[in-house]
């Protein structure tokens, strides 16, 4: 386990039970994802891939917005085609750092989540947002077509309704998001924090290896023909049939107990 | 047409239109997955493949459930990897067979429909549902992440609620999995049979060279890029219409009269 | 700009602000896809394709119907495999320009959008109907499958309803084609316009050449592994960024003024 401290841009609160928070602290710029807050977000997600023990990801920020985007700032004092390269390159190393994270990850969205912010929810492998949220992609506003938000943005919600979002730069409420398959669900603000413990809790009794090998292969199968896909699908499969956890899991069931996990 | 009976775990009934019912015949097991029922639905399909005069196909189960997914006991009694590696490739191999058929194949869904049952829901072409019927990809409850059933619920559902379905193992209603695009719709449970029927009698309006060519090229040029894709649903689409089933057609629809097809 | 006049199968409207409408206007025969119409589009599209002033083209039809695809009485009287093709590969063509437009092209859809006319709606980027519109894809009915509509049809809706759409020819309503993907949203009668003119003015308030990169990269990165996706859209995010329109948004921004664009 790494246990360099990361930027206080991102409070990292780990549990016994290897439930990891990473929330967003920079309220006064919205959680902007200024390359400060890139680098703590990539610092804490590379801490996580390095924690045998992490068993999922929260990902929540404080203050009044979840994440506006990039730091429009700081994009301003540098007008260079290759800081923005190097820039896009970074948050989107950030971002499929998400998908390749063993662990799950679920977004805890309130407030605004905007462009990269609004992107950052369609990555997480899971959503859920108060009511009161409301999500845009609207760097188009300001003269940039949201480009990179508009890959997972596209892989969640039908291509109308994506393409509208990434033209108009309009807001969609929380409820519009879950209708589309942008996040899991919206529910009451004050139901917020319980949703996703039931979430947290859920994942946290089943084994980690399993939930590791399903992960890596549901994003790798999306890309493939059908029966490249069942193919990978069926090994993966064995081997984790084969494993210890799912044996116990399996004589568990027959034996109609609780699996004796060290989840 | 292959004259080989089947073992009863499939029943295999045709009417004198094409109509070929297949009904899982396991109830005490609610008609798991075992050896036995893949061989089953496999030589059920083949049969189907080898009959030239079959129309459509209405896939069934007797008993509380639709399918709980592959027989837990069986797969306990032989912890071997090249054992799982054979017995996913068999079911893949089955699952294929429907989307390889030139016949369509309607999912008839009560009770419950789990793991490998609900993947033979998503992997036929329509899928009509019982009101109380109830879907999940529960393996990961005892350790066997539902890597094979992941890859027609990702082509059915949003990744989000794939995820999600994967992950927590939790149901979902009839209801859900109709406004998620897993299932056509859910009705009554009375008007389950009408429902199915009423699809199957518009299916036989058509020719079945018609729908023989659609089906496959539609799950051909999903695989392909826009540009291939249209290529080659234009090629197909002229070969359609060279046919005399489409010639006759048209000429009855320019003669306002019902075409005169041999269905 | 080509000053070409096109025929009067379709209206080529364009105002000072270089909103295209383009009007299909064979209300008799309620605008079906003749050699004529698909010949007056396509002449239309590389008109505004060619016009470096365009900024959206609204897409509409004179008449009761929007458009009830191929013409059937030019089709009957060709019966030639050889013709088949080039009039398929020339409707795939057009719809294809649609695509590679730098401009956006919203489907303005009231009465029936049926076969290559619902093909039509799907394969626009953006699309608003009337409450009394209906879809289908319907050519199965004359035992021609929809195969080349089924290639658009089946990147904006679930597979099932997709199929289920190609299999029977029924009819979905506007709200249906809503709740699906296909469009936008349905809108009451009267509401129509003034909603297509909602969109026109939210896309006329971006810089054309942000617009017009996006839209590109849109639909390229759906094509790809996101690795790649991810990589193509920073590259295409950066040199938007560099440009001169985004460099004044970001700097209105931060002024909290306006972006001075002529746009």
């Amino acid at each position: 386990m790494n246990d360099t401290p990361t930027s206080d841009a991102v409070q990292y609160e780990r549990d016994s039970r290897g439930v990891i928070t990473l929330t967003m602290n920079r309220p006064a710029s919205f959680n902007s994802l200024s390359e400060e807050m890139l680098g703590a977000l990539q610092a804490a997600l590379d801490r996580v891939a390095a924690d045998e023990g992490a068993r999922v990801v929260v990902l929540a920020a404080n203050g009044k917005a979840f994440c506006p985007g990039h730091n429009l700032k700081e994009m301003v004092e540098r007008p260079s085609l290759d800081y923005y390269r190097k820039l896009f390159d970074q948050c989107s190393r950030m971002m499929l750092s998400i998908l390749k994270l063993p662990v799950p990850v679920i977004a805890r969205v309130h407030g605004i989540a905007t462009a990269a912010g609004c992107q950052l929810v369609a990555q997480c492998d899971l959503a859920v947002a108060s009511g009161n949220a409301s999500f845009a992609v609207s760097g188009v506003n300001y003269g940039l077509f949201c480009s990179t938000p508009s890959v997972p943005l596209l892989r969640n919600v039908s291509p109308k309704h994506a393409m509208e979002m990434l033209l108009t730069g309009d807001f969609i409420t929380a409820q519009q998001a879950a209708e589309r398959g942008l996040i899991n669900r919206a529910v009451e603000p004050e139901q917020l924090d319980a949703e996703v413990a039931r979430l947290v809790a859920s994942i946290l009794d089943k084994p980690r290896e399993a939930v590791a090998l399903g992960k890596d292969l549901f994003y790798r199968q999306r890309e493939m023909g059908i029966e490249a896909a069942y193919q990978l699908a069926g090994h993966t499969m064995a081997l984790n049939m084969i494993d210890t956890c799912a044996q116990e899991g399996f004589k568990a069931f027959t034996e109609k107990r609780k699996p004796a996990w060290k989840t």
